[in-house]
């Protein structure tokens, strides 16, 4: 019991020290006037995007409790579940708010520093990037503790067994708003950032001729505006949504394990461990003069590296401390912390144009850009097998480390207990990827106040260093999204066991229903994809339209003497946001109930693991698919295969272009998907189970 | 006894049938000096491609003939096993030999034909298709039949139960012959055919700007010699595959159900029955002169539904004469065969451009060629949806109806008896799609022999009809080979239990080496699609390299005053196939086996389910985005959003090139390659037992 007040102090700690450096960042200046009138305008156009997004979603999340409380009335939920759907999607909210509040007061910070020296200009974006990593995980801390204390408090007549069993299982259900609310998160953002980036290039790169990051281009605004609500606040709510995922179905599945309140003391602890080790990473990052993205990287991977080992070495006296008996857990930990990085390794390989496969990719190019689509995809198809092969092995290490071979639940706990530990370090991990967007402006800002040349060539530096760190970090959030997937999917049997435990699960894949389950949920990531493409083309389509008629319409814009109409273009884009992200939400919670009802939660657990293989596969294909064919792109951009302009150049726009949706919207949702449906599964499991055709 | 004298009869009608229009075909001629010519090169050109691919393939046989024998000698499995794997591989072979030797001798005479009018080239060219059709049948139905009476005679001092037992077991080992060159033939087929394809296109039609099938293009005899590996000897032997696969799998799973020598007898006769159906079907396509393609469409269509209303009422008496008390089976078979006309129309509709989907695609090419290849990829993937579902209602309907709610085997019979179903038309379905190669071949011969257009317009006419009718042959190919593989899989199972009746199974979805072979059979279909694409890619290159080469050296080509050197491409692509091909049959053969070694025949289970599951998805995703992307480069180049040499044209092509490898190399390989890995499963299983980690 004492040991579980290190959640709430870790938590507190982490907002506190969130708190210290996003006053840091404040505190410098943001420049010159056109530089803060720019950031002004990204600012409004974020702003008035969260606040549009907020408002429609607040919709769906009242409708949403008006049906949980309709089904906890009549019995097949605890009275918890609505007030724990809601704080879930709150902080969820919150995370991606605060982040973005921060990425959008950094970006011209980060330009003006970058002024001064490069380690400057990396400090002010790596540490906005820290804000955001602190805030998701002291946020997640904090509401997990919260709710852990209160139910701790309101079942304290109930033994202990009892009592631990009901907190776990109500914490559970809780993932679900956090979950649908990332999904909006994600989905909205990147509609919107894909929207006005595809728009703003097919016009004004392809027809008109002008530079990405032109102001003359009017979609220029929007496309900023896109970093921060897709990368920043769409990134944000889904890591907040994997942290607490794997916290809440570790709990669970703690409880089957037998290993009562120890089993949940760990996870909690886990991720207080975690704040602090990242707390202490981010002093280690720090970088010198020459803008060399070697010494870039290892300036970020230092923090990282040691905030790893202070992980490793903490997590080995919690287990020692709370489960002598059974150190396997600290290795099931290890093996989620090295998996998670391994994937992380796996991606860049794939996607670094220092290395092999992207090289080869940008010489596809040389034949047009039909090679050069065949090319990524087949690169992002084969690049799956690794990753598959590490998970694979990740599952297999933590069941039987853990115990899985004597105890079948201890087992599935170990699995769930290498997701918290690849997640651990997400304090820091996410502060190196969030980074990466906020330099991306800088960069834009930089070129529209027109700073010299050498302030570019720094912001240049950060952001390309940004893109190598941001799939590093989508590898990392796939990655822990499958183990926290099979851990749901264990914690849903457990959660059917616990509602009727007469029922007799028969999860064999050869009986039907779990076997169309299996296609169900295979085909939904694909499905999904599909939805989101489709809704970026879309958008897409339409900023094209508006860009088209400003060039047209406004005399003097091309030649700089009248200004466009910005606020357009991000209004397309906020309105094509809300109105398509509805579609694919709809389906990621539709789909369990009405699989529930026709196939029974057998075929329910079908569907989950369909989508989890499924998801995690095409979801990877679709991340490196996209970051190799932007790296292919930028390489041919530094003077390989005739440069900026040529024939090569044009096919590997085209390749890029591709995979905008891939990288930015389709594949990072997919991860929250097949989360969100284990999560919908749960919350619906009772009802399912009295309504269903097959029982 | 006496039904089973069914099949054999069936054989001999359809093989004699097939040799009779075989004889009516060539004693047509086959016009002019200069037809003659073309013919003859592309003829050559397939028998050397044939030639080389089976001697390739033979020492591949040789090897795997030794290993079974070791296997056999080592007591893992009977001593049948090695020679039915040769005759499977032999005829499946054989299939594709004669089809495309009957296609490659109809080209010119339908072109010739097509001179007199449209129903005299369509007699032709179906009359050859139906050869192909009725080939693949009547050699499918022989192999078994020799097999069934030749073990039956075998086993006669046996009681019955345990005789017709030890013969589904034994015919079931026999169908990895007939996978493995089934993949061999579609693999080595589909880089030929698409890196011949490629290539001619992208230094003909893009760099060199003469038109398709242009007679100065050296790759030109390559593309159509391509036509006939590809998609008439590979098809062949992929549906030979199908065919045998669905009974045989059928055949176990009877045993299993209680059926005993009834419920083989089912299935054999099924074959029989379909094989009188398809032959009647066949005199009922024929077409007046106007060359619509409704009209046409509906010719082809009225022979398939003669046969399919024959099948059904006979279907209804056999079933009522052997398991009156079952009428449930009839059912199921009813199930399969509207499963798979449905899933064909799926395809049609996605893919034709008479629909909306196509249309919508079409226009995406307005802006560009991004935009085209995400809506085609796009398009793929929301195709997928409705087939999953179409499968999934026949899994359940045949499940239940055969009676698995209270015989859990009788439900899986039902399964298998559905695909057989499905699978039943084949005999005239082949036809109207092995027609298609025929005719694109023989407007290629109409342009290069400078035939008058109205010759070329009746050969257009046919050809684009082949584009639909190959579209949903391919859908009833995947559709056949999800329930197949879903037999195989509960064969396997079956396999198991029959070499230790005390092996208990663990299938359950969440026990760690299911969950892991989930995750790995869901990757290796990517993996596959992966290296077939690369493979396509490469072999492109090499013939964009010698293309360029004799377009520069060779004097006076371009003037039309001097011959290329076809045979110099062919070779390329011969060559080229023939090595590339080895890598991905490799990973089919060796990815089974290893899985089994490391996770033992839960692993196996799970890895044969993921891969079902992802490879059904995959396969239609990459057929359907395929055939858009090509009916929609048609609908361009019929005069809308700016038709031939058009910036949207351009777009199109960019598509269409991309489609390439997707719908004639990947996609349909990956049907083969969900059986080959199900099938090297079974001949494994007895080894893998005795020497995996994972008991």
């Amino acid at each position: 019991m004492n040991m579980m007040l290190l959640a709430p102090i870790g938590s507190v700690l982490a907002l506190c020290f969130a708190g210290y450096l996003a006053y840091s960042v404040t505190r410098k200046s943001e420049g010159t006037d056109q530089m803060k009138k720019i950031a002004d305008a990204i600012r409004q156009g974020a702003n008035a995007y969260l606040k549009r997004q907020y408002s429609g979603v607040a919709i769906f999340f009242i409708v949403m409790m008006v049906i949980l409380a309709a089904l906890a009335i009549a019995g097949f939920l605890t009275p918890f579940v609505p007030f724990a759907f809601l704080t879930g999607g709150f902080f969820s909210g919150l995370s991606g708010f605060l982040g973005m509040k921060i990425a959008t007061a950094a970006n011209a910070r980060t330009a003006n520093a970058a002024r001064e020296s490069l380690n400057s200009g990396l400090r002010v974006a790596f540490n906005s990037g820290a804000v955001m990593g602190l805030v998701v995980v002291g946020l997640g801390l904090l509401d997990l503790s919260i709710w852990y204390f209160f139910l701790d408090w309101f079942y304290r007549d109930l033994d202990p067994a009892q009592r631990i069993q009901n907190i776990t299982s109500a914490m559970l259900t809780f993932g679900m708003g956090a979950s649908s609310m990332a999904l909006f998160a994600r989905v909205g953002g990147g509609i919107f950032t894909k929207a006005a980036d595809v728009g703003a290039d097919l016009v004004g790169k392809v027809e008109a001729g002008i530079p990405e990051d032109d102001p003359r281009n009017p979609a220029v605004i929007a496309d900023n505006v896109g970093d921060n609500v897709g990368d920043v606040a769409g990134m944000g709510a889904d890591l907040y949504e994997s942290y607490v995922g794997s916290i809440v179905s570790t709990c669970a599945l703690a409880v089957a394990a037998g290993l009562g309140v120890n089993g949940v003391t760990i996870p909690m602890v886990m991720a207080a461990i975690g704040v602090i080790a990242s707390i202490i990473g981010t002093f280690f990052v720090r970088s010198g003069e020459k803008a060399e993205q070697k010494t870039l990287l290892r300036a970020l991977r230092t923090g990282v590296y040691i905030s790893s080992v202070l992980i490793f070495v903490a997590a080995y006296f919690l287990v020692r401390n709370i489960l002598p008996n059974n150190m396997g857990v600290f290795w099931a930990i290890v093996s989620g912390l090295v998996a998670g990085n391994l994937i992380g390794f796996v991606t860049e390989y794939f996607t670094s144009d220092t290395y092999n496969p992207t090289r080869k990719l940008a010489k596809t190019s040389l034949t047009g850009p039909a090679t050069i689509i065949i090319g990524g995809l087949s690169l992002g198809m084969l690049s799956t097998a690794i990753p598959v092969i590490i998970v694979g092995a990740a599952v297999a290490a933590s069941f039987f480390l853990a115990g899985g071979a004597s105890n079948f639940n201890l087992g599935l706990y170990g699995v769930g207990i290498s997701a918290v530990g690849m997640l651990s370090t997400l304090g820091i991990t996410l502060a190196t990827d969030a980074y990466g967007p906020v330099a991306d402006n800088a960069g834009g800002i930089a070129e529209m106040s027109h700073l010299p040349p050498e302030v570019r060539q720094r912001t240049d530096a950060l952001d390309s260093l940004g893109n190598t760190t941001a799939a590093t970090g989508k590898g990392f959030a796939i990655g822990s999204a499958a183990l926290t997937a099979l851990a749901l999917i264990a914690a849903y049997t457990d959660e059917v066991k616990l509602i009727n435990p007469n029922f007799v699960f028969n999860l064999d894949l050869v009986n039907p229903p779990v076997l169309i389950g299996l296609f169900v949920g295979g085909m939904l990531p694909f499905l999904f994809a599909s939805l989101t493409m489709e809704a970026v083309g879309r958008a897409a389509q339409q900023i094209v339209v508006e860009v088209r008629r400003q060039f047209k319409e406004i005399v003097g814009l091309m030649e700089g003497n009248a200004q466009p109409d910005y606020a357009s273009c991000v209004d397309i884009c906020t309105r094509a946001a809300q109105k398509e992200m509805l579609t694919p939400a709809l389906v990621a919670i539709i789909a369990p109930i009405l699989v529930g009802l026709l196939l029974g939660v057998n075929g329910v657990a079908g569907m989950l693991a369909g989508a989890t293989v499924s998801g995690f596969i095409l979801a990877i294909m679709m991340a490196n698919s996209g970051g190799s064919w932007d790296n292919a792109k930028k390489y041919i951009e530094a003077g390989n295969f005739g440069g900026k302009g040529s024939d090569p150049h044009k096919a590997a726009v085209v390749g890029d272009t591709v995979g905008d949706p891939f990288k930015d919207t389709s594949g990072p949702s997919i991860n929250i998907l097949i989360k969100l449906l284990s999560m919908v599964s749960i919350v619906f499991a009772s009802f399912i189970m009295s309504n269903t055709l097959m029982k």
